[in-house]
C-alpha cells in the first residue's frame, strides 16, 4: 500500500481544514489525504466497519465522498503546481469547493478493504477544474466520478 | 417542522437494514427516513456539528449522501406505490440501489438547521426510477440532485 507523504490538505490554512471529509482539524470527519502520483493525484482510505451499503459492500454516500473531497484537493494541487508549489514545500494552497458531482457507480464496492482513489485534472477557466477520479479496491475499478470545483468563492467566509 | 410518520426504510428486512445513511440498525449511521408527501417524496435531517464544511456550512458528502439514499427510498416508495402499497401497511417494500448520483451545490448550505430533501420520481423502466431531488434550508433551495436507481441486484447479496 502507497503511502502519502505530502497531501494538499496538510497544508491548507487552519481555517479552511474544518471538512468533515478531508479537514485535518475535524476529529471526526475522515481526514482524507490527496497528494501526487505523477502526473495524477491519489487518495487512499479505508472505510470504518460502520460504512457498509449492505454487510460486505461499502455505503455509497462514503464513495461520493471520497469522490468530492478528492476533486477538491485534486484542483488544488493542480492550481498550486500551476503557482509553482507542490505540497510539502510550505506554501499556503489554494481551497475549492465543490460545484458538481457526479458518481457512477459501477459494481458493489467490497467492504474492508483500502480504497484508491486515482484522478486525472483538467483546467476549464483559470479558477475552475474538472476532476476525474476512479475508485479501485485490490486494483479492481468499482466508481467513476466527475467534479468541478471552483476557488472557494468569498460567500463561504463568514 | 413536520415529523415522518410511515418512513419506507423502516420496513426493509432486517438483512437491508445496515446502510450507514438510512438503514435503522446500523447505529453509527444518518438514519434518514423518506416518506410521501402528497405526490412527492420527504426527507429531513439535521446535520450533526461535525458535518461541516467550513464552519457554519454544511458539508458538501452529507449533502450528496442525504440526496443518494433519499433517491433509492423515494423509488422503493413508488414501486411499493405501483404494487399497491404504502409504508406502514407492513407490507416488505422493494429495496433500491444507486446506479448514478448528480449534486449541483447551488450555494453553501447552512449549519445548523434541518435539511428537507423533497423528491420527484419517475418511473423509466419497470426496476429502474429516476429521482430528482431538491435540497432545502429554511424553504431556500441549496442544492439539487438526480439519482438514478434500480431495483438491488443479486450480486449485493452474499
Amino acid at each position: 500500500m502507497e503511502i502519502l507523504n505530502n497531501a494538499i490538505q496538510d497544508e491548507y490554512p487552519d481555517d479552511f481544514a474544518w471538512c468533515y471529509g478531508c479537514g485535518r482539524l475535524n476529529e471526526a470527519g475522515h481526514h482524507f489525504r490527496t497528494g501526487w502520483q505523477g502526473e495524477q493525484t491519489l487518495t487512499i482510505y479505508t472505510p470504518k466497519p460502520e460504512h457498509l451499503a449492505l454487510p460486505g459492500f461499502v455505503y455509497g454516500g462514503l464513495i461520493a465522498s471520497l469522490i468530492d473531497c478528492h476533486g477538491t484537493g485534486s484542483a488544488a494541487l493542480a492550481l498550486h503546481r500551476k503557482n509553482g508549489h507542490e505540497p510539502g514545500e510550505g506554501n499556503t494552497p489554494p481551497r475549492f469547493v465543490t460545484a458538481s458531482l457526479n458518481v457512477n457507480f459501477l459494481k458493489p464496492t467490497p467492504h474492508g478493504v483500502p480504497l484508491k482513489a486515482i484522478g486525472n485534472v483538467q483546467e476549464i477557466h483559470p479558477k475552475k477544474f474538472k476532476v476525474i477520479t476512479e475508485v479501485f479496491a485490490h486494483d479492481h475499478l468499482y466508481a467513476r466520478g466527475e467534479v468541478v470545483a471552483v476557488v472557494m468563492p468569498t460567500t463561504f467566509l463568514r
